[in-house]
């Protein structure tokens, strides 16, 4: 039975770990009315490595934690779940919508390409299940999309390494797959990326428009609020409510460096 | 109730995933005529960057899993559970034995020493724990430990960047900790280390002792079934019998990464 949604009820976002809180970043830059429930898997951190039928569990469990609080719109900030599971959620939460990061992303690269040529970087399992590629095809049949596995960006930005020469030099080696493929458009199909965006950018030349899918899904989310007449006009401003499976040490230092400010209180759940 | 051992018991074995591969190889190569179970937590790697409380219930699930095929030892080759957890492993398996890398590897170390200067490398937890340094000081009081954690070795190993310049720069900023402090041994506080053992030793130099806790750990397991009369003396060798809680994508390519065959068959198991 899905419950009543309101325009006050809070937008649920989850995430395999902490890479979800960008995403929690730019709906509050675009929707500051907006109450977030967040929920970030951080006992079973990292999904992308695993198989796809763990995947699917791990999305019905994140996805029901969320349901407790009544959302009147889920989003998938996780990429591998995007890719691999966004039927699991969607028949998990019933009739309430459902944005999946990766859907976003491809939409707004699609916008911003003016040659077709657009490249795409992720986790292993986000770029193995070739969901963005099949997406993008599904919006433009013409686009040609070339993409790349960066598995070492995620413990990158975590160890806080956003200007370090190794990063930069497992940059060069990663991004150089699309040296000659001449693409005008790079999708960072990962929500830790945009940690690393400096780098990446420089690494790739300032010709070439990055797509930040975190931005994406906040404009996808006004969009799709504004049609159902569940945008909140109630102004009243809070921090978002964040439910974590595990409140490992390091999660403050990494709050600080996603978020930019200090980490508020967090509720502990089990999964 | 306990269950019966024999010498033909098998030697169970378990890591938070595959790092522990490495104390498989080393006991292969030690007592090659012994049976290992080996079970890699796979859907919940990770535990370094884990609490406390989830590594201490993730410890007694592992172990659980493990005593379903009576073995006549228990080997702990996750350093974050030997760290954190492994009365919470004695008190799952009842009477029969429990061997953690940590106790072996700080073991070999204060006989390596002879300057009573040692360093340890680990994950977070494993060093935030200080648990390296406890069980070096009771073996040894007057011993000296420094300690570092490497967070970036274990994916710099499973991407198998064994010898790449961002590898070399990453360690030589992280065992730059150790410089001054006239160190003549280095514990590998991680089961996945070794697989970098080439870099670190370039890195540190020749002049420092390189402890392997797997060989560590080989060595302690001989010396206790031996006194303990269940060294197993009918020589047939077999393939280790592998238990994973995911089967990912890169799993048989990091299998033959760390023991250098490719991969037997292997049977999932649910956490």
């Amino acid at each position: 039975m899905p419950h009543k949604v309101t325009p006050e009820s809070p937008i649920g976002i989850f995430d395999s770990g902490i890479g979800g809180l960008t995403v929690v970043r730019a709906i509050q830059a675009a929707l500051p009315e907006e109450k977030i429930i967040y929920f970030g898997d951080t006992a079973r951190v990292p999904y992308g490595p695993k198989s796809q039928v763990t995947i699917r569990k791990y999305a019905a469990d994140d996805t029901a934690i969320l349901m407790r609080y009544q959302p009147k719109l889920i989003i998938v900030a996780c990429n591998t779940v995007s890719a691999l599971a966004l039927d699991v959620v969607e028949k998990t939460c019933g009739s309430i919508p459902v944005i999946g990061v990766l859907k976003a992303g491809a939409g707004l690269a699609v916008e911003a390409t003016e040659n077709s040529r657009i490249g795409v970087i992720g986790t292993q399992a986000t770029i193995c299940s070739n969901a963005y590629a099949v997406t993008i095809n599904s919006l433009n049949p013409d686009a040609e999309v070339f993409s790349r596995a960066c598995p070492l960006f995620v413990p990158l930005a975590e160890e806080g390494l956003v200007d370090h020469p190794a990063t930069r030099l497992i940059a060069r080696e990663y991004l150089d797959e699309f040296a000659g493929k001449d693409i005008d458009t790079l999708v960072l199909g990962c929500t830790h990326y945009p940690i690393l965006r400096r780098i990446i950018g420089e690494t790739v030349g300032p010709a070439i428009h990055i797509i930040d899918s975190a931005e994406a899904v906040a404009r996808r989310t006004r969009e799709l609020l504004d049609e159902s007449g569940l945008l909140n006009k109630t102004r009243e401003q809070a921090l978002p409510h964040l439910l974590v499976s595990d409140l490992p040490q390091k999660f403050s230092r990494i709050y600080k460096l996603f978020m930019g400010s200090e980490l508020p209180d967090v509720e502990l759940v089990e999964v």
